[in-house]
C-alpha cells in the first residue's frame, strides 16, 4: 500500500514521499523499510531518530527529528491499532461445523454454532456451549462442560469431568485437570513403598479466562481446584492441586502456585516466582519475578526475594554491601586511634 | 444425597437437619454449601467456625465450634476418602481395544488387553505390555519398549528407542527422548560455525515412575538418560541428557536438572530448583524450592539458595541485615566513646 | 557384537577377552556390564577404576588401572563417536510423502521430498519447503512459511502467518505464535474491566534456529518477534512478545525473556534465568543460571543474582557473611579495649 494510501486511511497529513510502499506495521527499534510504525508514548521519543521505519505516525504537533515521513494524526495509538486489518495476519475465521474427522462421543452436547477441528476428541457425555471454536488435535475427555463463546487452540487436553465457564481462551498445550502430586510414603520392611493419593476432584474455571500455552492447572485431591472470572495466566504456569484463583488475579509466565494456595483477587504473580503450598497472597499483593513466597503475602503488599519480603526490605538488603565496606572503613580508623591511645 | 444418607454411608452420628442436600466434598476453605468436609488434622482446625460446608465429618469427641452439621465418625479422614466414589466425577474406564483411528505401524508388539486410544501413532517396531492403556493423540516412535499396566495421556510424545518399565503414568502433553542440548562452536573465517552433536541415545525408565503434564526428559548424548524405579516428577520439570534419577526421587514442579546431574536414592528436588550439569545431589539430600545447586550436595543434607548452602547457614544470612544493623550502632557508640577519650 | 569385533571395527588393539559381548555404549560413570565406554579428557580419568563397562576406548599411551578391557586407539573421541551407528538406537528414516491421514487446506504449497506425518492438519494457504519433515499429530495454521529441510516433531502448533526460515527444527510440543499477555484495565463501575490486547503480529524464524520441547515464542502485538539465524534453544523456555534474538544467541532450559526485550548476537542466556520487559542484553553477555535481569547487560558482561550484577561483584556479596562475622569480632575486640581505656 502506498504511504499516501496509509495517511488517507487514518485521516493523517504527511509531507514526503506519498508513493514509497508500505508492507509491514512495527515498533519503531523493530521496525524495517516498508514498516509504519507510531509513536505515542514520549518515554520511546528517543527512538525517533534512528528508526528504520520507511513513515512514523505522530501527534499533530510532533517536532522531533526522524528519517521516516511522518504522518500526523490525532491519536497515533488509535491510528496505529487501526491499521492491524491491513498490516496484520489475516485473521483466521472459524465457519461453525464439526470437521468429519472429530470423534465424538455419546450422549455429547453441542451447542449452537458450534467448531470442532480435524481429529479433535471429545468423549462421552461432554458438553460444549454455543459458540465455542475447539481447534483441532484437542482432547476433551468425559463430562467435561464447556460454556460459550470460548476457543481452545490445538493440543489441549481437559480431563474427565472438568468445568469451564463462558469466553474462555485455552491456548495450545494447556492441560487442564491432571493429577495433583501426592503420595504417601511408608518404609516398609523391603524400604520406602510409595502410595499414589487418589486425585478425584476437578479444575472449575470461571468465565473470561485466558490461559497460554503449555500451562497446567491441577486437577483437585477432592474438591475443585478453582480459577475465578477475569483471571489471565501466560505461558508455562503450574498451578497444583486444590489452588483458589479469585477472580482479576494475573499470573506471568513460568510462575508455579504450590497446591492448596489461596490467591485472592487483583493480586499479580510474576514470572518465575513461585508461592509454597497451603499459603494466601492476599487481595492486590504483588510477588515479584523469580520471588519465592513461604509466608502469607498481606493485602497491597508488594514481596521480593526468596524466602519473600516486602520489597522496600529487599531493597534495603541490596545496599548490605555498601554497608559493610562503609562499616569496614570506620572499624579500621576506630582500630587505629585505640591504638593511637592506648599506646599514650 | 441426603445428609443422613452420607451419615449413614460413612457409620456416623448427627444432630441437626438429616435432611440437607449434599453434592460434592471438599476442603474445609473451599467448600460451599451443598458439600460435606472433614477434620483429621487437628491443624485446620481453626478453620472449623468459618467453613461454609453443610456438614463436616471429625472425630467422635470432637468438641469445638462449627456451623455445619457434624456427623462424628471414629476415622475422619478414612471416612471422607470412602466417599470419594460416591462424590468424586466419574471415573475413566478404558475398555481394552484399539480405536479405528489409531495408526499402527509394521512389526508392533500389543500385549493382551492394551487401550490405544483415537488418532494415536504407534510406528514400526515399537513394544506395548499387557493391560497398558494409551489415550488418543498419543506419538509412539519407532522401537520404543513400554511395560505392562503404563497409562499415557493425550498428547504424550516418546521418540524413538526409549524404554518404559511397568506402571509407568505419564500426564498429557510428557515428552520423552528430545535430543538434549549440545552444540560445538568453532570460530570460522565469517564468524562461529555451530555444529548439533549427535543425541545418539534414549532414555529408560523403572516401573512405578510417574511423570506430571509437559514434563520433558531429553535423551542421552550415547547411552541413556535413566529414571529410577519409583521416582515421581510433577509438571513443567526439565530433565536434561545423561541425567541419572536413582530409585524413589521426587522433583517437584518446573524444577531443571542438568545435563549429566546424578540424583541419588531418596533425594527430593523441590520446585523450581536447579542442578548444574555432572553434579551429584547425594542419598536422601533435599534441594529447596528455587534453589540453584553448584556443588555436589552431602548425603541427607538441606541445601537451600543460589548457590545452594546447607539450610541452616542460609537460615543465618537471612539474619544479616538485623547484624549489620546492630554492629552500626555499636561502631557509633564506639567513635563517639573514642572521640571523648581522645579529647580527654 | 563381540569385544574382538568392536576392537576391528575401530582399529584398537586390546589385551583381554575378546569374546565379551558388547551390546551398547555408555560413559564411564554410566556403564553396565555389556557396554563399551571410553577415556579422552583426562578430566575424568579418576572414573576408570570404578567403571563398570566390558571394554573402554582409551589413548594407545594409557596406563591407568581399569576394571574393564582396555582397547587402545589413537583418539578414543572420534572411534566412540564412530559405534554410534552400530550401538545407538536405529536412526528414523522419513521416506518423503504424504500421509493418507493428514489433512492439507486449500492452496497449501508443498516443496519436493515433503513428509507429512499421520493425523498431521495444515491449514489453508500455508507452504512448506522441500525436503521439510513434518511429523504425525502437528497443527500448522493458515498462512504459515516453513523453509526448506525443516523438522517439526508431533504435537508442534505454529500459529496463523508465523514465518520460518531453512533448516529449523521443532521439538516436541513447541508452540510458536500463541497471542503474547496483553490486556488493558479500566476501573469501571462494577469494578475492574479488562480488556484484551489484539496480538496481531508473527514470530519470524531465521535459519539453522533449533528449538527444544514445549518452548513457547508468542507472536507480537503487531510487527513480528524475530528469532535470528543459528539460535539454538533449549526446553521450557518463554519468549514473549515483540522479543528481539539475534544471530548466535543460546537460551537454556526453563529461562524466560519477556516482552520486547532485546538479545544481541553472541550473548547466553543460561537456565532459569529471567530477562525483564524492554531491556537489551548486549552482545556476548551472559546470564547467569536463575539471574534476573533488571537492567540492559553491557557487551561481554557475565551478569548472577537477582537482580542479576556483575559476577564479580555476585561473587562478592556471597563473601559478606564471613565479612560481617569478622568485624564483629573487631568491634567486640574494640569495645574492650574502649572499656580498659575508659578505665584508665
Amino acid at each position: 500500500m502506498k504511504l499516501s494510501k496509509v495517511a488517507k486511511a487514518v485521516n493523517g497529513t504527511f509531507v514526503g514521499d506519498g508513493e514509497a510502499e508500505i508492507h509491514a506495521m512495527a515498533s519503531l527499534l523493530e521496525a524495517r523499510e516498508g514498516d509504519v510504525s507510531f509513536l505515542a508514548n514520549q518515554k520511546y521519543a528517543a527512538q525517533m531518530k534512528d528508526t528504520k521505519a520507511t513513515a512514523v505516525l505522530v501527534h499533530a504537533d510532533y517536532e522531533g527529528e526522524c528519517p521516516a515521513t511522518l504522518i500526523r494524526v490525532e491519536d497515533p495509538n488509535k491510528a496505529f491499532a487501526s491499521l492491524a486489518p491491513i498490516f496484520g495476519p489475516k485473521p483466521v475465521v472459524r465457519e461453525p461445523g464439526i470437521h468429519a474427522t472429530a470423534v465424538i462421543g455419546e450422549g455429547v452436547t453441542l451447542g449452537k454454532n458450534v467448531y470442532i477441528g480435524p481429529y479433535t476428541v471429545i468423549e462421552d457425555g461432554a458438553s460444549i456451549g454455543d459458540g465455542t471454536i475447539i481447534d483441532g488435535l484437542v482432547f476433551i475427555a468425559q463430562h467435561v462442560t464447556i460454556g460459550r463463546d470460548c476457543h481452545l487452540y490445538p493440543q489441549v487436553n481437559i480431563r474427565e469431568s472438568c468445568v469451564l465457564g463462558d469466553r474462555v481462551i485455552l491456548h495450545a498445550g494447556v492441560k487442564i485437570g491432571t493429577d495433583g502430586y501426592g503420595y504417601t510414603v511408608e518404609i516398609g520392611a523391603k524400604g520406602p513403598v510409595i502410595t499414589k493419593v487418589p486425585q478425584v476432584g476437578i479444575v472449575e474455571i470461571g468465565n473470561d479466562v485466558e490461559i497460554g500455552s503449555n500451562t497446567c492447572i491441577d486437577r483437585a485431591r477432592f474438591g475443585r481446584t478453582r480459577v475465578g472470572d477475569c483471571v489471565k495466566i501466560d505461558n508455562l504456569v503450574q498451578v497444583g492441586h486444590n489452588v483458589q484463583i479469585a477472580p482479576f488475579v494475573g499470573i506471568i509466565a513460568q510462575a508455579g502456585i504450590a497446591g492448596s494456595a489461596k490467591i485472592e483477587s487483583g493480586a499479580l504473580i510474576w514470572s518465575q516466582a513461585g508461592v509454597s503450598g497451603h499459603l494466601t497472597v492476599h487481595e492486590r499483593a504483588q510477588v515479584a519475578p523469580q520471588a519465592g513466597v513461604k509466608e502469607d503475602v498481606p493485602e497491597g503488599e508488594y514481596v521480593a526475594g526468596t524466602p519473600a519480603i516486602p520489597k522496600r526490605k529487599f531493597a534495603e538488603g541490596l545496599l548490605l554491601p555498601r554497608l559493610v565496606d562503609k562499616l569496614k572503613r570506620k572499624v579500621a580508623d576506630l582500630e587505629a586511634k585505640v591504638k593511637a591511645l592506648e599506646i599514650k
